[in-house]
């Protein structure tokens, strides 16, 4: 590892390698995820510097080429930012410094490592906010366009893990759908609230420079400031919890969505078929086909959840920047790895799966029609608890019946009867637009 | 306790005591801060009834009589909801029927427990969501009128704990406000993200009746409608977290504060002075004077936290209601109960406190300006990290300052020389409207 | 709420209303699950001050003798700990001073509230453990009861929830019972692990008293001190983490089970019956039957995991006694009181429910046999890997079996055909003496 | 990645590149954390395969052979687990048949993959149980050596962060003791509870041979079976849970004791000093000398109550192998490296500190012999609550001590006057053993 950019000439003795490596934990790696982002502000400090007089425009302009090439080197794997750097603010300060001499250094004025990471942890949440609207809307999409096609289709209705009432595909998926509308909501609103620049607080105390905070915020996309540079220290962990909850509110459904698969393809139920390509095999039962990836989507929030917990754990801190801090990244990426992954994989997973209509039509049992029955009943002017009652009394006696009729008939908003595509398609519409 | 409202003529046995009240939990206690919103949604959707014909006028005039004299009766403590009912919801069902006979039993037409519920909850948390707003408004303005009045006094930063630079008692404040007015905004959008009506879903199913579900969600003030009925109960213990999420967030921020009078009150910083009504003795050490509710204030986050983790716990769980969702209950109404309470505190506590100005001025020593020094070097274009070696030889010689000179010359936006009060005020103007 | 026991004479100003609730909390509720172990531990002191030469004899023996009459009165309901005391501590030492004047006040020599809490609730968690072991033995003992009934019902076995091979209810049954010997050996070993007095170390720095500690451990029960009297602060939360720990083992382990009977309860799998008296039904739905309690034993979990996080989040401090410690009582005293009452319905659940043999041999489909066929392949000397694939593809023309062939063929230790029950019973034994 | 060895002749269609991905995770990776043990597990269970006659004693010196081979030429590098493999098990199954033909797949017999990973993690889990407790003991003979060392300074002790009573750098060194010994011993009491062989339980419903599984756990060094094959999988994150809670229990108190040493190296305290080679500096303030090592000391608890929360998740499943479990390795694995390498700095930081004796000894103010005095009171036969008001009127006017003499006055157990050193060395004595 290169000297730390904070020794100080003759300073008695450093860290050991043992204490070295503890304080860089695995930020440099960690790092290769945020550093496109760190590239992108310095880009933009370097132009508010050179607006206050502080760069000339031909410095500004060697710098922001420099970090330009830096960074295209960076994403073709040209340049590669590995161990032997503390993190990634050291090493683009030293290859700053490597190509353009002592205007490298330049850089650093009117800024700190604080705001550097905090800036491009902001721009990181961000995007991977986006990431997950889109991941949601293609998911409620996928859902919504399976519900218009075959949403008709009986399937009988669950509560308690009991048969409860004549329930159709259509329900079920337009269920999902609107969880996923939901989420993506969530995710649009989590980023606007966090959609501020902390860049130009430096270390929690701001500078004595009259830095163009305003508009280097715009030129990276932030409609607003983080305006007191405490703040811009205190709020780390805490907005990157919001953005977990946000993330974890979807990794939840698509658990909730994966136990119904979970049972649906047990040969119990048998609702629904998985082609081989999602299912795998057992090394010791030849007769095993097994739903792997629907077990780990089931597994999936765990990351998201853990996560959360993990930051939970380091935020019981005074005000103003501490070391502690640095331990909100792993799980902040560890998070966001893993949670956008699993839900990638659930549209196509939708896409693949089939319905069992037979086996559904087999499980919708006589007595499944009870309720209908007692609502036909007070309809007739008998108080509910009263047809309640007696409909108890005949079930044993119930037939069977066809479960389209009754579907026809749970005419509420919503229902079977009016699954109100088209409201859910409204709703969607505006978020796909990012 | 009475007889369950699900109980059939002639089943053959009965739940043993042990099993209903484990059934039961603490759930009529719980009910008492729910049934006045059930009593609410209870009341709209006999007039939805009224609305598609299935009450006569006079029947739903009766029964809103009714239901207005319960929910006035349990207000003044006249009535009271006790543990002779299983829940809110059939002892709601027991006094209509007592006072209206068979029409009482009319009310629950269309919908079932489960929406009941769901719609209670839904109204409970856009309540506690505002009063979560409305507290949060009051911290940051109590912050802010002290910023105005006293911002400049001089105070020392601290990152890592250690001295860093000079800053200002309105640094601190303003930092602070703005937390609570990310806070007072992020209640304010978790109630705009959760605020729709679940009512007319039923168990999940919808009922088959042509509810009037839109003009009953309008008369209880939700813009929209969970449209889905299989949603309306996935999306209980969902948006229950959200809310907790948002609440987690002023209860951290409250820790942090708490930290740091924690530290200020310590005869080691002296910095904050409480008075006596604010602190309390030992019963063994006749000196003491401790701060336990900057302490307790410090805690209450735990509170929030693990109903969080509660709540997550018991979500695993395929689509449709699960009894299990009883238990998303009590974690939502102890964290709101909690965290509230705690946060109500904080800005009596704010504008009790007082500063000790010589104890922060003492604490401002000679090293802390040396930032500023290698910032006037870098001014005076020597390259950053050159004028940070150079200055970092010489902190033993450096002597003692002003500090207001160091902090007139922070004047980046937000810092000690510009703390953007006015632009923080003009944030929190529109979270003051509800 | 009576005057504090810090109360100095003359303080010019004390807590508010608001203020002092906030205090309180709900502690002089709580302490009445606390306040007999309090009273055991203060009747153990005043012997040691007697031994000491502290009290006189008839002065040791009238405080005895008072604090056993309270003891007996509280037991019975004669006198009630209430909202006038700030908590169980002072109500106990206002009740013996007004009994017995200033010889009241002395059993505080040598004490502080600080070591009385962290006794009782060692006290507490003691008893809780020893519950906890106990209620684990019944578990595993009814499993294992019905284990040696009918442990040779042939049941499908799954894994992914896939059909997998020919097991038993034997297997089910053994299983779950070797889970709670290992948790009631845990229970036990966490019971060891804490069994330390704290009682002599007041708050946090002991006294000038030649303390007989090592005597009142010992009357109390406790085979060892806890020597410092820092570390007797600082264990506090600890301690009860890990006691929570060894309690969410076990409703874990139930939460488990009941995932797998709610499963075996639904029309589908349709393998176990609950009789009328473990069930409930709809308020909406004349047909269903719901295994409410089932449920709500797999919701049980939360409570414990979400005391643990709650505790968690209030034990990031310095060293010393910190008021955020009383927040450490709330969610233990909850987890323990929530996870027994759910571990306490287990065994009678377990004695209700019976076995739906023909739905079990009926899902006992041909293609279970696979791993058999494979494995006799194998013992013939073809290579496992080369009869995993001959066997795969045959599946479909395999014919149906006895499975009680196939698991007299299982006869590795602890399989269908050896399921070592004699050894799980030789494991519990020792487990049956507290 | 070759051909998962489940993969079945002319199969139509297998699982895509993005899907074979996720099923992996980052298995392969964290196998190489685990394939030791696998290694070691594997050689026990040929030798228990060629004691009921399935391997012929030279095919199972062969197999032994090679896996030594493969073990040694792992561990100095000279062949490597990477992403060519699904997993560690995958990869010795493959190398063992590259080097000896179809007697490599025999390997397999009688067990499967799930037995393989539940032995490697039992067998990781003791290995890392013993490395806690080895640093537990370390951390606290550092810490007694100090003791005896230095124990005697005087040094103010706090409650609430105030000022309290005169202490002693003894008492917090012993404290501290005190608590790594409970720590030790609970890793040793975790590591005996979980210490049972699930080898030869094969997918959970053990196997068609007699295997020599009592044997065979014997030559792996465990003393008994975990006997039911259920258990064996149901056990799997549970076990896990109470490793994690032993080691946070140690990164619990090293995260009490960075706080205190967090708030002892500020300026304000300014107790202890740190030498360069444990500190820091600030790329923006050349006067920082920041303590990160303790920050992050103090943070390190986090990555072990998130992966303890990241199990938890995943944990809510019926019975026998489902693939969620897949999900417990990455927190196992994760918490372990992560906590143990903090631990593992604590000891020699104890080492580099120094106190400052000067900054202590005036820390000291009159006051804090407040609480001797009453007790002098007390001891001439005022009853405490008098002798306690009378010395809190007469604060003001007390003047300053020899500390010592008032620590010397503090006999009972364990506080300053009796620090219990040898009572200490005596618990600590028996954990060296491992």
């Amino acid at each position: 590892m290169s000297e730390p950019i904070w020794k100080k000439t003759g300073a008695s003795a450093a860290p050991t390698q043992a204490v070295m490596q503890f304080l860089a934990g695995e930020d440099v790696v960690l790092d290769r995820q945020l550093i496109a982002y760190d590239i992108q502000a310095s880009r933009a400090h370097v132009a508010g510097l050179a607006e206050i007089g502080l760069l000339q425009p031909e410095e500004a302009d060697a710098l922001r080429q420099e970090l330009t090439r830096i960074g295209d080197q960076l994403a073709t794997g040209e340049r590669v930012l590995d161990e032997r750097f503390e993190d990634g603010h050291s090493a683009l300060e030293t290859w700053l410094t490597e190509a353009l001499g002592p205007l490298g250094g330049k850089v650093h004025a009117g800024r700190s490592r604080n705001d550097q990471v905090a800036v491009a942890l902001r721009l990181y949440m961000k995007d991977r906010l986006v990431q997950l609207q889109r991941v949601c809307v293609a998911i409620a999409e996928q859902l919504l366009a399976r519900a218009q096609r075959e949403g008709d289709l009986p399937m009988p209705g669950y509560t308690h893990l009991q048969r409860a009432m004549p329930s159709s595909v259509g329900l079920w998926l337009a269920g999902h759908a609107e969880a996923f509308i939901d989420n993506a909501d969530l995710a649009r609103r989590t980023r606007d609230w966090l959609d501020a620049s902390p860049l130009g607080t430096a270390s929690g105390f701001g500078v004595n420079l009259p830095l163009a905070r305003d508009a280097v915020a715009e030129a990276l996309g932030f409609p607003r400031l983080v305006l007191n540079p405490q703040y811009a220290q205190n709020s780390r962990g805490k907005i990157e919890l919001q953005a977990m909850a946000a993330l974890g509110a979807a990794t939840l459904d698509a658990r909730r969505l994966a136990w119904d698969l979970s049972l649906f393809t047990t040969s119990e139920f048998a609702f629904v078929d998985l082609p081989d390509e999602w299912c795998t095999g057992s090394s010791i039962m030849p007769n095993k086909r097994n739903p792997d990836v629907v077990e780990l989507l089931r597994a999936s929030h765990g990351v998201v959840a853990g996560a959360r917990a993990e930051l939970e754990a380091v935020l019981s801190l005074p005000s103003g920047y501490q070391r502690d801090l640095q331990a909100s990244k792993p799980p902040l990426l560890r998070a966001f790895a893993g949670g956008l992954q699993a839900l990638q994989l659930l549209a196509p997973l939708l896409d693949a799966m089939s319905w069992n209509q037979d086996a559904m039509r087999a499980a919708m049992t006589p007595e499944i029609y009870a309720t209908d029955l007692s609502v036909e009943l007070a309809q007739q002017g008998m108080p509910f608890r009263e047809a309640y009652r007696e409909v108890a009394e005949r079930i044993a006696q119930m037939d069977d019946q066809d479960p389209r009729e009754s579907l026809e008939k749970r005419v509420s908003t919503g229902a079977c009867g009016d699954l109100a595509l088209a409201r859910l398609e409204a709703r969607l519409a505006p978020l796909k637009e990012i």
